[in-house]
């Protein structure tokens, strides 16, 4: 399994009213922690799309069990679990840096389409690099 | 069933470089759409801080169907399903407006809690008005 | 003078740890206020596109005298001060709704350019309705 | 002068419909540069705030020549310019880290006040530390 932790700093405009990191910015944070991932492994999003392919998000989950505060660092721990099909299932753990306690669960799922958003079938070193094996 | 009607219009601040809406924005859009929801019930989120509750989201979920675009207009069909516990649940699907098509499906999970975000028996108008009836 | 009064409802998403709108969010609502402009005077910002043209943001100010606050509406008062060779000044003022108390005022100057971000003469349209008229 | 060069990596998160970075982003970058420069040299924004202070933008300007785009990573040069009365004034520069290329020059303004938002004489330490001395 090709995994990355992904370190990220809270600032003023991630916090919300509450004191706590807006719920949508998680979203963001998997988006930049995946793409770290894949860049870590030789794989840039832009040279994605130039040879043709979109990889847009086709599901997102996230479940908050306690919020990132203002200056917190936090380590996106992220796990490609393999391709389903033309989809790259992906899964997150969000921890706060200071006492490794766990923040957010989350998971994306995305689709390999061409540039007018039809499914495609996916760059052979997507294929092969994350071939999904079944648990059972 | 409480349920609402908001419209979006799509602006370049939402798209990304695919041409649709970046993925997280649908979860502003939702926030904003629940917002309107119970402030034309009258009750205001400002009014529920000022209670002494807060509100977070612990869980959020989106299926993607397809992406609006620049100066789309699209409507954020917004539902309370109704109060589990102290949990409230909300529903969301958001249609194009200008053909009616399907375009995202999702869900919010929000609990009570008192400002240092413990769980709070909730506001007796949120227990009567959103009492979850099952399906059964 | 080309102007236009632009309607805006502040969320949860709009505000941080200070209980006010973060700034940087004041430039999103600028760009839909100006879009809205456009908007209504029949001119899209995917038709310029459409058209082999691309405006970006040369210059952006913003001036805060006072911040809006959760579930305050706000009205942005959008101008077209004019073009000036091929770039186009906007002037933005923008006004608490309850007290007409005036917030932020702003300005942005955009320049047309092709799609590969060169300088580009505008279209007529714009060189015709939005001809730039020294005060003197 | 007290200055800090703080590196940004761009997401597609930060990337608009033209394939640059949207324009209220780097407002953005601006405060994680900001935040970064003043937690190097010992001080927290989150410990100004429970000391009792707040310190909102009062303007905030940005001048882009030249867009970032996906995957691109970026050089925040930030400087204290200085303290004005109860003003703190930073500058910032912004640099394509690949080539040294300059894409955007901004500056911000912040006013020291209560937690009411009323001008307040900022913490001695930032007196002492940015007193402003007049290039004449």
């Amino acid at each position: 399994m090709t995994s990355f932790d992904y370190l990220i700093k809270i600032f003023y405009k991630d916090i919300d009213q509450m004191g706590l990191v807006y719920y949508s910015r998680y979203f963001e944070f998997f988006e930049q922690a995946r793409t770290e991932l894949l860049n870590n492994i030789g794989i840039k999003v832009s040279g994605i799309e130039e040879s043709g392919y979109l990889l847009p998000v086709i599901s997102a989950t996230c479940n908050y069990k306690e919020g990132a505060k203002l200056e917190d660092e936090i380590i996106v721990k992220t796990v490609i679990e393999g391709m389903i099909g033309i989809k790259l299932k992906i899964n997150y753990k969000i921890y706060r840096k200071s006492d490794n306690h766990l923040l957010v669960i989350g998971n994306t799922l995305h689709a390999f389409t061409d540039k007018k958003y039809r499914p495609k079938r996916p760059p052979k070193l997507f294929l092969e690099k994350f071939s999904f094996i079944s648990p059972d």
